[in-house]
């Protein structure tokens, strides 16, 4: 399946750099762990980081309902950006200078998530993003703390998909010329030791393996 | 030297995140290597990932004059936002998961940059930022390459840090219960090992300090 590209999703700059499958943008959400997500306020923009999770073909966010940038986004246009930075592209030139990565843009309105069911799903959704296996080993939510928690939904029917990788893309002159090193230095995102919370007795429960082998 | 919030750039979910230090502003910004750009396109906001450079109290940013999202972005309202995930915060209920990261939410309005001295000046430290050394070592701008690139400067007057660290926050009951493990999974962003260009003579030029070293 592929992505049905509209005005504002289609990529016009640097059009190579597209994808256009459902995979693909599958693949992009699926791997990160933090969203910037865009709300208009007063006219203005305003753009904040924050967890998220997919269910087929909706990304949920979610937060307090005490937040003040979600009492804004209910109907309201949203955009919902996620990217991975995997190398700085170093050329002969500056300008040639470039990063490689993997970014989704996804266009929708924000939807508040009402019914219970739904709302369960995707709070699964977005601890499973985040944390894989912590719904399971964690305490499930209670009756106050859903109460607590705004959940909204973004269709991801509008989205583009942009992908840069490879060397970089230096003038023939430069290359000719020599002298200057050109590459690619990736760059990963790791995960370090487990660091057990100091409230946790010492020997009552080891990191259990969804965490510690991650 | 204090941030001055207005009303935008005032916190008011978690307060005790905040920080409010000109300082820390500068912190997080300088140690990034990609900002999410916020604009409003016909009511809509749009969210773009790209690299940036801060020089005092200006952040720049820049694109190619064919990009539409900069068509119009000149006087316009904008967005710059700056994270660093820093680490999963596992919690013995799915209700205190949470991340800790350092996070900088700047609001303001696009400025085009036209002086020569000071787009040469911004789109150094764009570089720099991106790639430390590079201004240096690679070959310096064109006037055609000047001609094409557009640049962007953010005043720093209004922003907001927002930085979270340390064990997750559970509820006393979760922890007395025990049988859960909780803590923190740090996440890093590394540098792998240099990738030369394949258009590079393998003994012309090896990976320079300034690339190898970071």
């Amino acid at each position: 399946m592929s992505l049905s590209p509209t005005p504002r999703s289609t990529i016009t700059r640097l059009r190579e750099r597209a994808r256009s499958a459902q995979g693909d943008l599958y693949a992009v959400l699926d791997a990160g762990l933090v969203c910037h997500l865009g709300l208009v306020r007063d006219g203005a923009p305003v753009v904040l980081p924050t967890g998220y999770g997919r269910i087929d073909d909706t990304v949920y966010v979610h937060g307090s309902t005490g937040a003040g940038y979600l009492r804004i986004a209910d109907g309201a246009p949203i955009c919902l950006t996620v990217t991975h930075l995997d190398g700085v592209v170093y050329a002969r030139s500056v300008f040639h200078h470039s990063m490689n990565y993997r970014s989704a843009v996804v266009h929708g309105t924000a939807r508040a998530v009402t019914d219970p069911a739904e709302r369960l799903a995707a709070l699964r959704a977005i601890v499973e993003q985040l944390s894989p296996g912590s719904w399971e080993h964690a305490r499930q939510p209670t009756p106050r703390e859903l109460a607590a928690t705004a959940v909204f939904g973004i269709d991801l029917a509008e989205a583009s998909v942009k992908v840069r990788t490879g060397p970089p893309g230096d003038d023939e002159e430069d290359i000719a010329t020599g002298g200057r090193w050109a590459g690619v230095l990736p760059v990963r995102t790791v995960f370090g030791a487990p660091e057990p919370c100091p409230t946790l007795p010492p020997v009552d429960v080891p990191a259990p393996e969804h965490v510690g082998a991650r």
